[in-house]
């Protein structure tokens, strides 16, 4: 049903964030052959990943402790996400690498503007929410919108140097409860919060990935950008719009630099692999 | 004693999920032929535990890291229970899976509009709620209650592809407290919050199973859908009724793909597995 | 000094909760000879450490992956305790055992109803609070209630199959704070609390024990019951009592059924041990 | 600068906790004569850490998983903590002591009465707060109460049997903070939770070091005792006075039995060392 | 944009720190020739990272089980950092190295009074906020000052004994939240913040990173001290101002001794390394 309190969302790629800290002991502890080859057959293996709009697998490395490389894998449904991890559990890296963390989520469009919109023009024609004509309607405005915005639905991998990576939530406190605003509230400081990317649009590409029923917080956020002081002046200054003053609730936050897959054997010999 | 401010619940087949991490590489380091037997006398240990009506073990591959592989026992008591774990940590697979989580729980009906309509119909006929003559008719149609719902109190297991598990609590804040709220307004809301899930009837199957006494959160909640993108559908849905809203809380979410206990092998072998 | 602020406890049994994983795989590599020699050294320890009212240790599975084995010490002296837990860790079993958690407590009787009872009755004596007259009619007054319960004090270990152990706090919040009561409020919530206990006497055995400034939480709570469902009706039930609903916090839980020391050869090989 | 607001402090022993779980199975592993060897070499290198007023190491055994075997290290610096943790880490029972918790704090005297007194001592005499001469005047008086304290800030090693440990904060909640108290209120609060302590104090001898700026924890406290149940009712007792009802947060717990170090083999070949 | 809410802040040396546990055994069981080898050589590896303003690494001991051995990165950008991460990875070293924590941010100055002085200024000479030429404007006031401050954007590493380091927050709660405050509220606040650390500007070294966007709290801190104590005053004190009062949140706290790579064998082989 379309609930008139629920924005509707539009949902793309699937995706699978895996962050893992590279057992460099191990790793060094090979003959210095076997290393190139196995570099070699992990880095073909990544390649025959990324076929374009079917599916396509990024590199980065993460700064700190909290891991050293994360995969992210865009696919077209959870069977070949379920397929890309086990890939990944068999590459002949794989016994380099621990596993840490991970998200799971599908890359969304939040459609607050729309969905009213739509809800408005269906009761102006006069269709009762929840009748079957009302649903079939809805769906028919939707399949629209989907179709105008599927490139951003299965938009292709930013190619820029730098890669952060967190979950949020919106707050569901004993006062402060986003869900408990309504849908009129909501869709004003989602506004206000999206005008705040928009300053950065040119300087940071966003990706809003849902992961509510699929993950422990409800939102994934990936930005990527060319200068990493970048994500602290974009993150710092949302902090102090009112959606995110009272209602925006944070995880761990992963950094990185992107970087090409054919440049994997050279980190393993200890370079910074480039985005090439 | 049937006290009036509990909502009477009815019990049907006890449940343990067990969720483990595979490590790959030892188990790629057998030799092939011991990877077939185990695999094999595995996948016929499982079988010998699908008895239908008696015990199912029921098996779903899970995306990230937060395991590998997910069993969900079904048995008729504890001591059932406590043999298949004890079965499963001795299985020839069993030195390859590292356990990391699990959930004891029973599979229960909440039955808020019955026990208001019991007590009701019991204080019309004269009877005064803790009376020994009160609480054998409440027993006794609660027996009734039990027969007509037992197909739902030992259901079959869902044959559907997507599986998503999380555990939840319903809020005792300082303010927002579930417990505090009198027995009309928790019938009221729950109420509610059914209608949502009844919209999803169709596209989601869901198996709630209550571990107050049990385990670390008060319900387990299992979902079985043809397509994963529907759990997030409902799951964000029900985020907007007053019941969620205000009071409920939730654990992780655990989310993969259901699949035959004969296609382990084929899993083991570097397959996603199918739901044959 | 008795405060009439705080209620008089009186003190038993000292306990010590250890809650193990079993390295299944590195036992069962043993050779069957040395598991059998092991498992039986283990149960001649064990019965060693049982001499009735000197001192108890009880066994259980357990059930999910919080543990696969719990003892229970019942000692007269913390050094006793400590003298088990040393013994345990070079018990032939121990190789084999991975502590995940333990609690350390005393068994309790608060004694609300008394404490008031006792203030009052040396009041009307005209006995000051404080006063070395005081103190000293006080500590007779208790050292009497001691001998008088005893037998609760030291109970017997309840020989019932399904075993439930939960630590517990009251609420310390902003608003809603237990110490911040006063005596005869939480005498009154007491009271309703224990109301609730009472309906399920015969069906459960509790066992409340007290461990402030011993260990993490305020108490240990362990009930004993002949069916695991009556603890999932117990502890819904007391979730609606005032003094739950507004300040009792919960621990983890772990859930499982006791067993002879005697069965658990049979246990390490496979099967589920009896209470015999 | 002496801020009025600002309960000054006077600092003694630099003390260092550490808590490590015994390896027994690789200990026991040892030929019994390394066995031998090893324990009596770590009792000289203990003995040789114990210099009276320069230095000393204590040890006790705890009870539970949260660890096995506490040294608290009492220094004159930090440097001297350093060396006690370096030497530590090289004994030969190092490899068999895995660590699991520690705290760095060091001996602290509140100075709650007597901050006020000098404050309005040296208003009286017509000096500005933050004076050049204030401040002087300030750092003698506590140079005087510091030499009039030093016993207590390099106190002797209680000799009782049992000792419990916990961290501790005050408060700083949205609404309950101590932080944002009057200095008279916090005062006042101190003095009550000061009496309380009094009446303990022929059985337990308390010891309060300040980490603020070193560990996680604002406080730490060391209680040492006869009989172990006077932590749980002194502690509980403490729970009642305002100071800690409103604003006293907990840590972990970590209770055991103080013994000298000469007992240290002993206890490694499964006795329960003694304090003599 | 300059959004007026936002205090502007300039950035320079982007920082890691890493914090390691030794593993003493492992290390203490190489031969003496290859330990005196590795150290050598690792001494080497740390001195060709120290290259003024180009690049240093900070040593320090940790005091307590969160570590033993932290290295503090000071980079001109985040592929140094990454370069500095592999590096130290790949040290000889490194298989005797644990990571335990680390910390990604950036040094930054927060600007509170100057992005008022600026946003006034520029309102007085009629520029619109947002506008192209009030953008511009501002970019050109914010480049003086950055040059003005160049030498505390890219400080030398203070050469003090003691090392503290600590993450922390504004707190974002239902009721007290910074980011809900007007920018003259939180201006005014850290006015009277920033006095508290100016009495301690001699004793003192304090460095404040940013890491919004980039690790798991807000910023980080470090301050270097000559005598241990004063971090306890220090923060303390802090405690009381109303900005730490209702808003400040922190993390852990690692302390320890700096000092000089040249020291790291002296202090593999035992001894207390010394600030050369």
């Amino acid at each position: 049903m379309h609930d008139p309190r629920v924005p509707e969302t539009l949902e793309g790629w699937c995706l699978l964030h895996q962050m893992f800290r590279i057992r460099w002991q191990a790793w060094e502890a090979l003959p210095a052959a076997e290393r190139r080859a196995r570099a070699a057959e992990t880095v073909a293996a990544i390649n025959g990943m990324n076929r374009g709009q079917e599916s396509t697998t990024a590199l980065s490395t993460l700064l700190g402790h909290k891991g050293d490389l994360m995969f992210i894998h865009f696919r077209q449904s959870f069977e070949a996400l379920q397929e890309a991890q086990i890939a990944l559990a068999r590459l002949p890296l794989a016994p380099f690498l621990e596993p840490l963390a991970s998200y799971v989520s599908v890359l969304e469009l939040g459609m607050y503007e729309m969905t009213g919109i739509i809800h408005a023009r269906l009761g102006e024609r006069g269709l009762k929410t929840g009748s079957e004509e009302f649903e079939q309607a809805f769906d028919a405005e939707m399949e629209e919108q989907k179709k105008r915005v599927l490139p951003r639905l299965f938009l292709e991998l930013p190619r820029r140097r730098y890669v952060c990576f967190y979950p949020m939530n919106k707050r569901r406190g004993e006062e402060r409860n986003w869900y408990g605003l309504s849908f009129e509230e909501r869709a004003q400081l989602m506004r206000e919060h999206g005008m705040v990317g928009r300053h950065y649009a040119g300087a940071v590409t966003q990706m809003i990935s849902g992961s509510i029923g699929f993950d422990d917080w409800e939102w994934g956020v990936d930005l990527f950008a060319d200068d990493p002081v970048t994500f602290k002046k974009l993150v710092y200054e949302m902090r102090f719009d009112q959606a995110t003053v009272w209602y925006g609730e944070f995880g761990s936050f992963w950094t990185g630099l992107q970087f090409s897959a054919s440049e994997l054997p050279a980190y393993l010999d200890g370079a910074v692999p480039r985005l090439v």
